[in-house]
């Protein structure tokens, strides 16, 4: 089960890597430094989990994986862009990401601005641009759907809240409140864009795989700290130990390493529960699950 | 005819003022801080020429105001966000804008990027959220058009090339290649938005009114650079001849005032014509042509 898993991920991430690599706009177009620096900071890089999640939740609904592949590329694509501004210096002024220099030290911070808009925009277009559900509507929704989850109420919103924390001592529900919008929004939007791809799931296995989803995206948060926590800079890829150095509430800070890595164990056995009526088209959706839970990096 | 235009446009600048203060986050909404800041950002301010030139296109349709409004707004936001980024310290470092201080000197440099970010994060949704046209496939190629406007290929690449043309002296058919893409793309994308809204046009008539919409963009900006060479910081609302305080080639810079004024008269003839097959249904957006041709600021 575990070698399957692994060559399914394993597959999944080269279709989207070679799926980004042609839907990001070629080096030879003008402007030419600016498409070189968004494949820089996009390609090569990175779990993919939100495609990940994505393809498996379509998993639930029989969707077709052409369409998955573009609907988890966008989702890459926004969480490429929060990056890239993420690491800038007004923000958490990063010079490593992913084993390589941040973009703005790779290039300058006017042109790692410019990569995340152009990349925010790209996101959207391709959600525009190919066909992804069956009914035109449908696919409005979604898109919808993936703008909320990057804006000010989402992501976007989360980093605000982040930002404003520094310094501070959170309650454990001031920090969920954050990473629901700074990690979770796009996660929860890579499951449900993902699954309504397929066929159409009902009110009830729609409010389920939200939920399934927000542990998740709470999940990898939690895990994410114990990491950051514990990991060097060398096996992480990006700089450990910021979160701390920053003076950053965490889930470690916050409720010490033994109970954060207990949190990331209870919010798998709640993300298993709201799978459960989907039996076994879900399988995939657990393993993933588990791969979030136990990842090493 | 004159006191007729002022009054149309007034009303139209009030429709879109009032429509915005509701689409935009309300400040009770967390985070609180990022949606002020949005808010300061978007409203009490501009000559908001892209809703009017929306406006004026829908009538080219007999669009319903409704939709239009919503598809000036999601334009007008796209427009926003670009001007909260460029006047951050790493792309032209502006403190002053619409007569107020910049955002990012308001409130700071963090906030000014997410405002930016979730100012067009909301543009989306806003497109996708609300009824625009009768065929739920026409608002999804409306919305790709949008993206296409905003991204590396449009606005945000026609940025790059800007800040990568500073102490350079561009050719005419460089500094044209510049504009059509950072103002004149989402000109455009007004224009033909716009018009979508309402029944269908025959490809002649987008071609038209596409080749109305480059011309009318490029006026724009001769103008602009007109004014920025003549005016002072008091007229113009922001800072004045910072294009050459900046070393950035114009219009001015390359052709001089009065062959720039000749330039913008010359395009002004071409864009009427390309309205020449629609009659009196383009009287509006012939208004709205001298409009930008004739401003004084």
């Amino acid at each position: 089960m575990i070698a399957d898993f692994k060559d399914w991920a394993r597959s999944r991430q080269v279709r989207i890597e070679t799926s980004l690599q042609t839907l990001l706009p070629s080096t030879n177009v003008a402007p030419e430094r600016l498409h070189d620096a968004m494949r820089y900071c996009v390609l090569g890089g990175g779990k993919r989990v939100r495609p990940l999640l994505a393809f498996a939740a379509g998993d639930l609904s029989n969707a077709d994986e052409e369409r998955v592949t573009i609907a988890a590329a966008a989702v890459e694509l926004i969480h490429a862009y929060s990056l890239v501004h993420d690491d800038l210096p007004c923000m958490d002024n990063d010079v490593l990401r992913r084993g390589k220099p941040t973009c703005h030290v790779e290039y300058d911070e006017a042109t790692a601005l410019l990569v995340g808009d152009s990349l925010q925009s790209l996101a959207f277009q391709l959600m525009a641009e190919y066909r992804l559900a069956d009914a035109p509507q449908t696919q409005l929704d979604m898109i919808k759907r993936l703008a909320q989850a990057a804006g000010s109420r989402g992501m976007a919103g989360g980093q605000a809240i982040d930002l404003s924390s520094v310094g501070k001592m959170l309650s454990l529900p001031e920090l969920e409140f954050m990473h629901i919008h700074k990690t979770g929004a796009l996660i929860r939007a890579a499951v449900m864009l993902g699954a309504c791809c397929g066929n159409s799931l009902n009110e009830n296995q729609l409010t389920s795989l939200d939920h399934f989803a927000k542990c998740i995206g709470l999940a990898f948060q939690v895990v994410d700290d114990v990491l950051d926590a514990e990991a060097t800079t060398a096996t992480l890829g990006k700089t450990a130990g910021k979160d701390a150095d920053n003076n950053k509430p965490t889930y470690v800070s916050i409720l010490g390493g033994g109970r954060a890595r207990e949190l990331a164990e209870e919010l798998r056995r709640d993300a298993y529960q709201s799978l459960e009526g989907f039996g076994p088209m879900a399988a995939r959706l657990r393993q993933v699950t588990d791969f979030i839970i136990q990842r090493e990096f």
